[in-house]
């Protein structure tokens, strides 16, 4: 059966975020120097040569672990679930073909009609909440795994059901000071276990497996 | 130069005290089961050999990479500076034989004559802040480092000074879901560096230098 799992990028102080990146200022990326702190956030994945290849971003790139890392991710993903913020804010900034190359249920309030872009990805609306779009992300993925893309509270949100299987952390040498946390509300009532920890220049890697009631 | 750091485990939602920890439930592990999370954070170091010695828990215990992290801050450290509530608890907690064997220097406004324990720990208490703190440790810690060994407050004050020129962190596979946390009221001001990342079985090790303005 598909696992369910997030891998997300951290800042030091907890945040997926920095403060200033929203709706509003996405096309302004000087605006609380968000740009600049989202850079350090994703130091370790914008030069890998998997991730430069899907955006098209020109030859060459690194690789090594953190390139397998990227490489493994996207592979093992049939589905990703996103909020409605996240989705916002991507449908400004990703390129027309958004780097998914899969279905991708977006979690909103908003009735819309499926959204089908070049190369591959397909963003669902669902208005019925997190366990209809688990199920219809079950259907879509096959024997690949789903994907919870963010925010923080959609990974919030299935944390405290119980419905993820594991997760990944980038754990990035940055403060942001400021956000929505990662790891806010969760608390003792989710259990987890260390996987791995694997060294890298420019982020810490850590692996966890979300113990089971 | 004694290099000024500070070495704590963190649970995964950047605490470092469980809750229900406190003066008045010292006494109570069973209280909000804080002694079973309070394990959990440091089910890295207590197995270890060089604490088990240091601490005369008996023979025996585990070595290798996390018992030289333990050794090696032992040994680079001669003198620790801790807040009051931090003592507070250890002067319940702790045995006649306090676990540093070092001057420590306690920020309180309370005034109160250096407390002398067998086995070489000297508490200081200082009245007058962080850098007189800071300068008191330097005149005794010759050629050793200083060490903040907590809480999270005064760990924030002298970063908020950029007064530690380097920490570690010891990440524990457990979320405590309260509490208050390591970075709090941190932010980008505050520039840290990756060092290191070490991979050992029940923590991820991170070392960071913080950046000179």
């Amino acid at each position: 059966m598909s696992k369910v799992f997030f891998l997300v990028s951290v800042s030091l102080d907890g945040y997926l975020v920095p403060p200033g990146m929203d709706l509003e200022h996405a096309g302004d990326p000087t605006y609380e120097d968000w740009g600049a702190q989202w850079g350090k956030l994703h130091s370790w994945i914008l030069p890998q040569r998997f991730l430069r290849e899907m955006l098209k971003l020109g030859e060459g790139g690194e690789t090594g672990t953190d390139n397998d890392i990227v490489e493994h991710t996207f592979r093992r993903t049939g589905v990703s679930i996103m909020g409605k913020r996240m989705f916002d804010l991507g449908e400004r900034m990703w390129p027309e073909e958004a780097p998914f190359h899969t279905p991708v249920f977006v979690l909103t309030s908003q009735v819309r009609e499926p959204w089908v872009r070049p190369g591959g990805t397909t963003f669902y609306f669902v208005n019925d909440g997190i366990e209809s779009a688990l199920r219809q992300a079950r259907a879509a993925a096959g024997d690949q795994d789903i994907r919870i893309a963010g925010g923080a509270d959609v990974i919030q949100q299935y944390l405290r059901a119980g419905l993820v299987d594991e997760f990944a952390l980038a754990i990035a040498p940055v403060m942001f000071g400021g956000g929505q946390q990662l790891f806010a509300r969760i608390g003792r009532d989710v259990g987890v276990e260390l996987v791995e920890t694997i060294a890298s220049p420019r982020t810490t890697h850590a692996r966890y497996a979300v113990r089971k009631p």
